[in-house]
């Protein structure tokens, strides 16, 4: 049986930017980074109000399509529960389209929110591994999602069946690994970029990247001096290179300059895994000509919520 | 300058079985058995002879054809050196043609004892990533190779450029995980099964092998309960199963039955990658009533080689 929540009740999710693939890890491997979105979410009598700032504001839908929306209704029923009424509040920092994880950020941020609301009932929150399969049920791939769930570093997997499972586990990330985002102000959608990608690809190369996806377990956890041979990739980033070429110019230069950049899920963002806190200065030059916003990033944490609003924001 | 090395040198080298892919870590993972071969090579005058005892004795070529004999020179020329005769023993125990390794288990044993002659001259022994790369190149591909060299479970990759590079690192192995290996009477042969691995594969089964390849590295160091999942494979298992239909049914059993069943290598023999000292008895009575002996291994060593014969043998 549904059972409705009473107005009134409030609940807050931080969640994470996330960059997927990591080059050669691709639909697999997933980083959390640390620039967040922040959703606060409140039940009503009725109705629907959606108020949206910073990334996105008057670019997406504020009715009942609103990712943040319909993933708070998941979370809702997935409890057994619904509201008459939400009041949805959306501070967003992650860009969207540029391969950070901005809808998966949505979606684990509205379940979160959910559970934040659930909390305050009779009713059983989703645990990580449940947020897990809710979140990449929404994605149809679990990296972004399940990074931004757990944060840090994640290797993802997905299991046909019956019904399609999602699963992932933390991979420790080495303490001398420094990450670089370069953001264009180009969009891409990663819908569209996907279509470029072959329904066949050699033997060849998928065993060259199962290997590199192994060595990149071991080189995000263990031995950040084999990052650039483990970021190699065969599947998807040079098919994707000429739907982006100021992308691929910029990584192709990064890499051949010793930086083990990788596309940031499916671009047209770039992710650098270096050894070093800075990048040289002639380097980020080179990036900021090509159109990009060369920037430090944290390592994201895995999404939090609460009850009520926290007395910070 | 090619320096001859005198008569009357001796070297000694013990090298582990080894299994090869692990699942879904095709041409790259890799494990080393405890179960070692030993080849003693002494320089001579003039000719070759070559004493086989135990597995593959008055099977394989004892000329200069013998694998042995070709990893020694090899090991030699690499150096710099050549010897007029060589006197060679080789007391194997890993069976050959059974997915164990054997192959690599002689180039890496004869290129370690050539360190062991190289050792006693001016010259500079193979060190363990060049042990990797000469043995791989006569494999064509280094998983078996690298885990006979370093021991215990390796990633392995390949870089193909001018020349075809081959490199290895280790993976700490969980102190829970029991290795069993299922061992047949029947023999195969990798370059056979070979054959029967399409060219192409689907862009999905290649994602589904990178996801399990990196999640194996994480089942292997840290997380034993994930081996299951970790170990699946749609690249070669399946399109194997009908040349050795025994294997395909006793790795079906044993995965229906909750244990991590892989091919050892292009097989026959199966490898069991359990969190559990033992099997159930009657998992072990079918895999003998389907023609395999069923064993607990150890985890192999790397290789070792001495320069002269050590006091034990």
């Amino acid at each position: 049986m549904i059972q409705t929540l009473p107005a009134g009740l409030v609940a807050h999710a931080v969640v994470a930017a996330s960059s997927a693939n990591l080059g050669p890890g691709f639909d697999s491997l997933g980083l959390a980074l640390g620039m967040y979105d922040e959703i606060t979410v409140e039940t009503t009598e009725s109705g629907l109000a959606v108020h949206v700032e910073g990334e996105g504001s008057g670019q997406v839908p504020d009715g009942p399509d609103h990712l943040v929306v319909r993933a708070v209704q998941r979370g809702l029923d997935a409890a057994g529960l619904r509201a008459d009424g939400l009041n949805l509040r959306c501070r967003n920092v992650i860009p969207h389209s540029r391969g950070l994880g901005s809808s998966a950020a949505a979606v684990v941020g509205g379940l979160a929110a959910a559970n934040g609301l659930i909390a305050q009932t009779d009713c059983v929150p989703a645990d990580v591994d449940k947020l897990v399969q809710l979140s990449s049920e929404f994605e149809g791939h679990p990296d972004n999602a399940a990074a931004a769930v757990l944060g840090g570093a994640v290797v993802s997997w997905t299991q046909q069946g019956e019904r399609t499972e999602y699963s992932a586990v933390e991979v420790r990330l080495h303490p001398d690994i420094h990450l670089f985002a370069a953001i264009p102000e180009v969009r891409s959608s990663t819908a569209e970029t996907r279509v470029l990608l072959p329904e066949q690809v050699s033997h060849a190369d998928a065993r060259f990247n199962l290997s590199r996806s192994a060595l990149l377990v071991v080189a995000l956890s263990e031995r950040p001096d084999l990052l650039m041979a483990a970021t190699e990739d065969a599947l998807h980033q040079s098919q994707r290179a000429p739907a982006m070429p100021a992308s691929a110019e910029y990584l192709t230069l990064l890499r051949r300059s010793g930086y083990s950049a990788v596309l940031s899920g499916a671009g047209p963002s770039v992710l650098v895994l270096a050894t070093t806190p800075e990048l040289p200065v002639d380097l980020v030059e080179h990036g900021v000509k090509l159109g990009f916003t060369v920037k430090h990033m944290n390592v994201g944490d895995g999404v939090r919520w609460t009850s009520g609003v926290p007395a910070t924001t």
